[in-house]
């Protein structure tokens, strides 16, 4: 099966999931659901549960585990494009394509569609946690799995490199808080997909660990590969990137560097198919848009 | 002891708590950790938190257990505070004397601080518990006290309760969702406390749904008596409030009921020391402020 449409499988299971957690229970609530759903649905790449299903995938076979956590990561995902698109942050009107969430249910609206999901992600890890943990172990696994997915997400992971971007403007940003701002807002989510997969398959440290790391010089190369297909769209463009630090061959080369540190991660699971993050992450590196 | 002196005494207790939690990993961090510790530490009276750990020590003598959660639900309480108080919300540039989050730190960063706050709640509650438990049934407890406070602060919940607020308007609203958004907004986080000190403290199930419908009856009646408080001070507060569909009578009538039936689920509680919770009612019902 091609990389493509592989992604686009695990992506209906994802989608069909995301769904069932879009229960309400009473009309009261139908507003602020409609709101979620709006920007849960907008053509989202699914691309960090889709890390979180593969990366459970290598260890175990049985996806029904997984997917509360996948979703939850999709939801704090989603849940920080909303509240980034805010006037008062990026003030942007438009995301894939379609109108921003502030733009279509107002601003209030959509600073309460940011916190609902963040919250439902917690609640939908947890009333899955609570509901299907049979032993210790299993608990165990579970909580430690929402334990690394919050500190991805919190002010020490993303909301932390989030607030540095808020902050930051030209003048007072450098090329280490650019990284960091890079660790925390593009690596970490994808470091808790692949973190939270791997415990909740039952992965030892070792492996979980090398996961780890992997995530971290994917996120990175990928970030870098985001701002070299920017400045080739508009070479003027004035954003905060790698570029305004390095030139076009430097990021090039960084890129390379990076994405070859991913993959000799990957070449150390002597024996394990780890196949599809090999082609994830030349598809995600070669990518032209 | 009398009570102003006891709920000092514990509101120390939780401030200590509070302050070890405000913990940042680098220098990156120090602006979102200064913000939140603005908000979190500006005179509140710790209500919830409070309540979590007498609904607690009913059950069990060391606090220790209980404090990561009463921190958290006042965390929770917090953020809910800075999103009101923002410009696309209440519009609020004065919070308990001092300025509100958005007119120190600016209207991005004060969003931020309340999604910083949101997760930090899950992170501390989830850090607790898997540092501290040794058996199933601690898993137990703690993850079943986490879903309990996920579902009271979140779309079925406090933020529902604020979605109403938002949309409502005086046209929009009636009676009924006046009541259903003073049992998400207020009595919620209350009844939060209640079954989540509880729940860590070992009651059974028939004390943690007393707790809980006597949370209800105890919110309900407190926010009734801030609408009459709201309504002394100045009646032509334009507002939604209680007082807006009842008489000045009717009001005080409803929060007599109600408090007569908190008392009398605390009066069910045989040979169990519940005198703190009797008092507490009476405070909060007989406060002139």
């Amino acid at each position: 099966m091609s990389i493509t449409r592989e992604l686009k499988c695990y992506m209906d299971l994802i989608d069909d999931y995301l769904k069932t957690s879009m229960d309400h229970k009473n009309s009261y609530q139908k507003k602020i659901y409609e709101a979620m759903e709006y920007s849960l649905f907008t053509g989202g790449k699914r691309l960090r549960p889709i890390i979180a299903l593969k990366a459970y995938e290598i260890f175990d076979a049985n996806l029904e585990k997984i997917l509360p956590f996948a979703a939850a990561i999709e939801m704090i995902h989603t849940y920080s494009l909303i509240h980034d698109d805010l006037p008062s942050m990026d003030d942007d009107d438009f995301r894939r394509g379609k109108p921003t969430n502030h733009k279509v249910f107002g601003e209030a609206m959509a600073i309460l569609t940011g916190d609902g999901l963040l919250n439902l992600a917690f609640e939908t890890m947890l009333n899955y946690t609570i509901n299907n943990s049979h032993s210790i172990d299993e608990y165990k696994c579970y909580v430690r799995a929402m334990e690394e997915i919050s500190i991805y997400s919190g002010t020490n992971g993303m909301i932390g490199g989030q607030v540095l971007d808020v902050l930051g403007g030209f003048e007072n940003m450098d090329e280490l808080k650019l990284i960091y701002m890079y660790r925390t807002k593009t690596a970490g989510l994808i470091q808790a997909s692949l973190v939270s997969g791997a415990i909740i398959g039952g992965a030892n440290d070792e492996y979980i660990e090398k996961l780890r790391k992997f995530g971290l010089n994917l996120g990175l190369a990928y970030q870098i590969k985001d701002d070299i297909l920017d400045y080739a769209e508009d070479e003027s463009i004035n954003k905060m990137t790698y570029l305004k630090y390095f030139d076009l061959n430097t990021c090039k080369e960084e890129v390379e560097i990076l994405s070859k540190k991913a993959m000799d991660i990957l070449d150390s699971f002597n024996g394990i198919d780890i196949d599809f993050f090999k082609d994830l992450t030349k598809f995600l590196i070669n990518r032209n848009e």
